[in-house]
């Protein structure tokens, strides 16, 4: 395939020149026309066709909001959104919502107005009555409404992995560390398929989650483990935390997993540079990135979708258990 | 200010009509379009601006092409551009190129055909021949013209640091361990100055690197270290490389900073996660991602741009020296 390069060549002119033709804009003299639109035929070169399909519609672009695109688990997760979009010549904005529903409204707002063509969505906020129905919008560990596409990993099953392995690994103090759950989100069933599995086998957990959302993480592993001392096990909600405490216990002398057994949950890529590998409940995060793209494209492009992807997950046997 | 839900409150209706009446677009009952119009006039509300001006105009949408953004350090610098721009009317489009030439050019030519209005590059590629003078282009620690602007942390400062701070911390073996520099970027000045440094008080050290792209770092590490056994201070041209080296020296039965003592660049911010905290050069991620924000927008709207930014480095004392 010839470039828009090798025209301006064969043309003997300037990128800009022949880019002036193409898109009829700007001044180029006659001569200098005819030269370009020679190359152009002898070389069969074609125009960007992605490019041209953007200018006619904006629906090709897809905005992902995310609290923050700086955290490992979003960051990964993006890039397969973005691998997905991009191979189907769609384009993706990103938007670090850092909580904010008046910067999550603004893109519903590009959205009505069609100035985008889809968003998929990981929020925390209470946005169903800003949302009008058959939007094209997937959510990410949320279930807005029947009507809305949602995409998470098992965490119910996750719960309950992280329970049997910590039992299963001699355990006979369990905790679960929680984080902020102020909103109803998928994240929960984590905590309750942990509950239900001991709870069926009459075995009790101790359980340690804060109302608001944390600030300081570290004064927040100190409360929990001044509380809970005593604990041989502990399921933590997300690897970061589970990464936290353990650096923790390390501090105060307590040695993983000797004295205490620490499980998290994400399989979060840190490229090997912790020390302790992690034991952890791996979630597919490529194959939610790529459903999530699949899902907003099929709603754009009126294709029959499916409403709720619930993807397996794996326990990870790490050096922390 | 009042919202769309405001308006359809006390219209009476869907958030949904509001819209299809402020747009023009789709059915709406005579009745019913009164109705919103009066709910609009006594609310005062205005129709998001910023979406209609991205209507009128793509030149506020930029793109961030970078390898992955599943990588701490480009996901930190993107999260800053994106703050920048949003707060001043702009979207960010993400592009991972994962070092393909080809989807680099697709995005030169939305801008060529004005579908974007700018971008900031993150690039090896050798893609001076297919840019034509004057476009709005911001590249990072690579230096593609005198016309266009960059930006890169003082990376020669950087390397002096680190090799002044091993010598004073007792080193007398030293090692730069160094990555793929198959193409010149900003980045060479990191060897550069780590070489001057010692090269005036005329201190041998030795120097280990690839000529092709790493496909296996724990591989290329253990080779490093076959080679250079003896060293006992290692100035390594990424955090991410200085923290493979750490792990490995642990898992061989070397103490770090003990026997050999290690210095990386970047100062990657990774949760804390880590057990040895790095002492390493750090680069001010969040003012270059602004300045690189800022000089885009600054060709967009024809305003007065600086060319070249060179942004002071520091070093931030950590437990592997």
């Amino acid at each position: 395939m010839s470039s828009i390069r090798d025209v301006a060549k064969l043309a003997g002119v300037g990128v800009g020149t022949v880019s002036r033709v193409t898109n009829n804009s700007g001044y180029v003299a006659e001569q200098t026309r005819k030269k370009v639109e020679a190359a152009i035929k002898e070389l069969g070169y074609e125009p960007n066709e992605m490019a041209k399909s953007l200018i006619a519609n904006n629906s090709k672009i897809i905005a992902l909001i995310l609290p923050t695109i700086h955290h490992p688990l979003f960051s990964k997760f993006a890039y397969h959104v973005e691998q997905v979009l991009n191979a189907n010549g769609y384009k993706l904005l990103i938007c670090n919502s850092n909580f904010e529903v008046e910067k999550e409204l603004e893109y519903i707002k590009l959205l009505n107005k069609k100035v985008i063509g889809g968003i998929i969505f990981i929020t925390n906020s209470n946005i169903n009555d800003y949302l009008s129905e058959n939007l094209p919008i997937v959510t990410i560990d949320r279930h807005l409404s029947n009507e809305m596409i949602y995409i998470s990993s098992d965490n119910y099953a996750g719960g309950r992995q992280a329970a049997k392995h910590l039992l299963s690994k001699g355990c006979s103090n369990l905790g679960f560390l929680g984080g902020f759950p102020n909103v109803e989100t998928e994240v929960h069933k984590r905590k309750q398929g942990f509950n239900d599995f001991l709870t069926d086998k009459n075995i009790p957990y101790t359980s340690f989650e804060e109302e608001d959302v944390i600030e300081d993480f570290d004064k927040y592993i100190e409360q929990f483990w001044n509380k809970h001392s005593s604990l041989d096990g502990v399921f933590a909600v997300t690897d970061i935390l589970a990464y936290k405490l353990i650096n923790y216990l390390h501090s105060i002398g307590k040695k993983v997993p000797e004295d205490v057994k620490v499980v998290g949950y994400d399989g979060i890529d840190l490229f090997d540079i912790s020390q302790t590998k992690l034991t952890t409940i791996v979630q597919p995060i490529d194959i939610m990135g790529e459903a999530a793209a699949e899902s907003v494209m099929n709603i754009v492009e009126k294709k029959k979708v499916k409403h709720k992807y619930i993807l397996p997950v794996e326990l990870r046997q790490g050096e922390s258990t």
